[in-house]
């Protein structure tokens, strides 16, 4: 799908800073056609309350976007990298036909990873924020995958993987963490609030997964 | 629920040393009466490895094991301390009467929890462990909630809360896995092992939560 957002307006996308989906296709953060969240704001708190998210998070976070903003293309090469070699995951980039990862689908995704790297160390938790969560849970879930993309693949990430992936996700940042001097206790505090925005950003992704009234 | 299993035939729990449920009720692992689980070891292990978890892992969880023996009900007050004070997640234990926390499910529940801690750090990936993982997956949902210990609770721990508890559950044990004087890296391999473990354990638990063919 083609962004139709009049370049007249200005986007809260817009007037933040982040590039809109006409510089990065098919990222809509903050853009007009993306759905309410089914949580409010309210309930993102307690969430994070119960994650023992805090203040301190959101300063680590922000801290740990200048140390990655120019490291974001490594950083998805350890991650691609990864993917690529683990057949387990790598088939959701499958294309139905060839059987093949498919280049264009990984690329167009790849761009919008790397913007996602620097809005997690952002810590904007706001409504554009979390109504984007649910579209990218949408993406990974039969009701939105390959839509985006326009890309030929198979209808569904599955729960298990879009899960467990949180592990290999945070795990490997701590070299990118550690490499513009910061002290092993300020690379241990960015570490920990990646920890805890993936896991939050992994549970909202899981909405549509979930049973009616169950999430 | 009482257990019916015979004293005379020793269950594939009693043969490894477990406790019985008649010694921790409703502590079944290895009993009979458990479900297959739906998911193969063989997929166990694809999950496994979609979050870099292997034989390094098994070893420090075990190396964990002698760590925390003597110190389980040092780790389930911090745990219950954290949960006790924090009302999204304390509700989860509130009597539909009363609207209190119930004390004996509480109670019926930490001892199933302090050997939750032992057993998760006996890392053994057979199939009782993977029967008994979805066994209490289900005492989660709506689909198994308070009937082991039947308690007169709400009747679903939302999944936003389920997952979220990995991060505290994990993080506060690096005090008590330091006590024993190992290095600082055991202490980290140990934790890494604990953080991969139970994200394990709560992507199977989700599964009653998840939608047919979604898992």
């Amino acid at each position: 799908m083609s962004s139709t957002v009049s370049s007249t307006t200005p986007t809260s996308a817009q007037a933040e800073g982040r590039p809109s989906s006409s510089e990065i296709p098919g990222y809509t953060y903050g853009e007009r056609e993306i759905a309410t969240a089914p949580i409010t704001l309210d309930e993102l708190e307690l969430i994070q309350g119960a994650m023992l998210f805090g203040e301190e998070d959101i300063k680590a976070l922000r801290m740990s976007r200048d140390v990655l903003a120019d490291q974001t293309d490594d950083v998805l090469d350890v991650w691609y990298g990864f993917v690529g070699s683990t057949p387990q995951l790598v088939q959701y980039f499958g294309n139905t036909e060839t059987r093949e990862p498919d280049g264009a689908y990984l690329a167009a995704v790849r761009k919008r990873f790397g913007q996602w790297i620097l809005d997690t160390a952002e810590a904007n938790y706001d409504q554009d924020w979390l109504n984007y969560q649910f579209e990218v849970g949408r993406r990974h879930h039969s009701v939105g995958k390959n839509r985006t993309d326009g890309a030929k693949s198979v209808p569904i990430i599955h729960f298990r993987y879009l899960s467990a992936i949180h592990f290999p996700v945070t795990a490997t940042l701590r070299p990118f963490l550690s490499k513009k001097g910061h002290s092993p206790e300020d690379v241990e505090k960015m570490l920990d609030a990646w920890r805890k925005s993936v896991l939050l950003t992994s549970i909202l992704w899981s909405y549509p997964y979930v049973g009616e009234g169950e999430f």
